[in-house]
């Protein structure tokens, strides 16, 4: 089963999507596998981190935007590049498991849809099998 | 299905490999699934990123050999310790979705292996299942 | 099947995991497919990188510590927030292929877990299918 999600990004940012990706899983009714959550986008990524603190996502941004600034000897005209850099490094999908009809997912980890060059609206998959 | 492809790279550079990929996939005659792209080199990786504008890939590699330079406390005496670092950071492989036989890409993705300690001649792989 | 491995770290350190993900292979009687070995911590990550220069793993530490340092305008109060990066930037998985009953893995490849925040106690997951 593909199931296609959309959602209306800000600038930068992180969003929550693990209720999503739960909630494929559970109308795929897959008890045993994988779901691969997918982003189809050059300059936005997923990733999985914490889903506590608040504060974790504000410091994933401003760790990325360091690592990765923009620079005057980009040459693509958009002048996105950094964005393009962060979804190379940060990934475009992430695969997870599943057992017993859930995510197998640690006690702090949710799943984001990583937003590096909004706002947008955009889209992701979530693959179950 | 495993299929293998065959490449001659550059010192740096990514390498367009999308129409292999899909070859891979029609080639399978799966209809629904994923493609698993594999790279079994340490100092190469596979990305998916923007498949329009060639100054994206150039600022790609700007951008990491910034992120990622060669350091004086580097101590693996091959010398290609910013490869193996950005192998690791890019990653060893990307999972595609397939539905309706075909790879399902956003517009402006493309997939391509990344050469970080050419030149060489390298492989790569592609499931599809 | 999934298999879950538990391991103790030290501070920050590339454990080798590939004899275990092998023996998971070996156990689940796939003879071809993949095989995802999962982390579920958010200040860790698994990835494939040389099985045999153990300078390599040094110096990616280094590079890693280097390219996502500690900052003073960082927020989260655990401290860790440039762990937390470093596991999105090298991820939490890595999906390995399986031909013949046996992981597919280049000459020189091998697969770790990444401690970015010991010394625990973590887990990993091996799913092959």
């Amino acid at each position: 089963m593909l199931k296609q999600f959309s959602l209306d990004t800000t600038r930068h940012g992180l969003v929550n999507i693990t209720r999503q990706v739960a909630q494929a899983v559970k109308e795929s009714t897959v008890q045993d596998g994988i779901a691969v959550v997918y982003c189809p986008h050059t300059t936005a990524a997923i990733t999985i981190n914490e889903n506590a603190d608040p504060d974790v996502v504000h410091d994933l941004i401003l760790g990325l935007n360091a690592a990765f600034p923009d620079r005057p000897d980009f040459r693509h005209g958009e002048g996105n590049s950094a964005a393009h850099l962060k979804s190379s490094c940060v990934g475009a999908s992430e695969t997870i498991l599943v057992a017993e009809g859930r995510l197998v997912l640690g006690t702090w980890q949710g799943v984001y849809f990583c937003e590096f060059d909004g706002p947008r609206h955009r889209q992701f998959f979530v693959k179950v099998m």
